[in-house]
């Protein structure tokens, strides 16, 4: 699991700062998640391939988390783009991304699905045999949701030599993976344990910005390996944060103890603050685990 | 009069390339004439003051000349504006940056007028005491306009040491600005030309992208001071031009010679060429004075 960050700070873009926009990679799809403006740009900046993203997942229709999808729809297009593409969103993208084609008497030659979201309550939005992504209803001052990407269990690992050794017949090899214990050449049984290394443990990320601190979030992104979870303000202005229905560093911090998760970055921050690195000391009083956003930042996780 | 170029290249903003922008100081204003993505960001990087543009005027509603708009209204509004902002652009420019700012439930707290064209011949769209503005019916796949920006004939400047030596009453300064002869304190009748100096010539500058090969445009810029005009081809691709709807260079150079421009800004480069000298030479086979957009170039003009 690999998430670059190609924008994290709020409201406008800088020559120094982009707006949010980040790349996932897991379960080998590559999730763009936000489009402020710009977005393109830093797509090609960090050379990812325009074709490997099929699925963009936007949280609200702010300007600093959106206004870069209709530039990005009409680059695919103009570099004739042929994949399917997929876009997740509140009600109300579809018809802002269509008039702007309807002016511009420019379709694009692939297949755009929107998926419009309305729920309250976290729902299934996508699936396949590797993953699942839910949304994350957060509270902000318009309706906003964060993603959560959770990497399905996967099948164990065959042994090789242990297999072999153990006289199995190739067409068990399958039901190896999934965990049964098989019956060998010799009619022997073979505990499964001993023949095969366990899956990777499945990964997961959740995505929350923006929101005011909602304990709402927990139990739906509860164990979450990572976390994003917006910081748009430090302690010195968190009289702010409920008023503009935004979050603290110590805030975001809370959430992630709460929900136990195995990392904590933030990101979202205010152009007011000119040293990030109080953002990490302020969460760190409360959960240890922090890291900071930054435009161009890959994390890797394993 | 003076021209930053903040993006020149066609169709998708890049690393290096940013789409049509371009702010043009004249007559005291400042205009902004299109806003392809990213221009907000262009703008700071050249230090223009966001305050002073108060006119923007957006040739149509292809994505790489207007996709940076609503962006910077955005941020207008969250850097506190006052200011009116006045836009002129083509039908449907109001409903796409309404339609925004209702899904993001985020008013500008300033005036917002839209001027919205829909006519296919020249228009007079702005004036005030020191210059008017024009529209340039371009043919394009949309609707589009170029803008010409022409000075009125300015005030006379007043030898002040000739006016004293002449002995005329301050009361009468206003009106050898303007041209007329006056009496003086001794009831000499004094001819102006003696103690005034000649009006600075008035200025004119022509914006032209996109548009097809098109010399009904000629009698509208005649003797335009500088043209910029669109030359997305070279000779190698002429056969693109009139399929899409672009120039040539040397297309270009044969308006700005029926036109007898000054001088002929050449912009609006397909990607596909990475030597943009070549646009020169082969501008200049038809028109001598020729110079290259490119993006952050000013060009001042006196």
């Amino acid at each position: 699991m690999k998430l670059t960050i190609l924008g994290c700070y709020s409201a406008t873009p800088r020559t120094l700062g982009n707006t949010t926009s980040q790349v996932l990679e897991i379960a080998n799809h590559m999730f763009l998640i936000d489009c402020g403006e710009g977005t393109q740009v830093q797509l090609r900046k960090h050379k990812i391939k325009f074709n490997r993203i099929k699925h963009i997942f936007i949280s609200h229709l702010h300007g600093d988390h959106f206004f870069g999808l209709v530039g990005l729809i009409s680059t695919f297009r103009l570099l004739t783009r042929e994949a399917d593409l997929h876009i997740y969103g509140p009600k109300g993208i579809k018809e802002v991304v269509t008039l702007q084609m309807k002016l511009a008497d420019s379709w694009t030659n692939y297949r755009l699905y929107f998926h419009e979201l309305s729920s309250t309550t976290s729902e299934l939005i996508f699936e396949d045999d590797k993953i699942q992504v839910h949304t994350i209803p957060l509270e902000h001052r318009v309706y906003t949701n964060g993603y959560l990407f959770k990497e399905k269990e996967g099948d164990r690992k065959l042994d090789i030599d242990a297999v072999e050794e153990a006289n199995i017949d190739m067409a068990y090899y399958r039901k190896l993976k999934q965990g049964f214990d098989i019956e060998n050449e010799d009619g022997v049984l073979i505990d499964n344990e001993t023949v095969t290394f366990p899956a990777e443990k499945p990964k997961s990320y959740a995505f929350c910005s923006d929101t005011v601190y909602k304990t709402d979030i927990v139990p739906i992104i509860k164990d979450v390996d990572v976390l994003y979870h917006e910081s748009t303000f430090l302690e010195a202005h968190a009289h702010l944060a409920p008023k503009t229905k935004h979050s603290t560093a110590k805030e975001a911090a809370k959430i992630a103890k709460q929900a136990n998760a195995g990392t904590l970055i933030l990101g979202h921050y205010s152009s007011r603050y000119p040293n990030l690195e109080v953002f990490k000391d302020e969460a760190q009083t409360v959960f240890k685990n922090v890291k900071l956003a930054q435009d161009g930042k890959v994390f890797s996780f394993h």
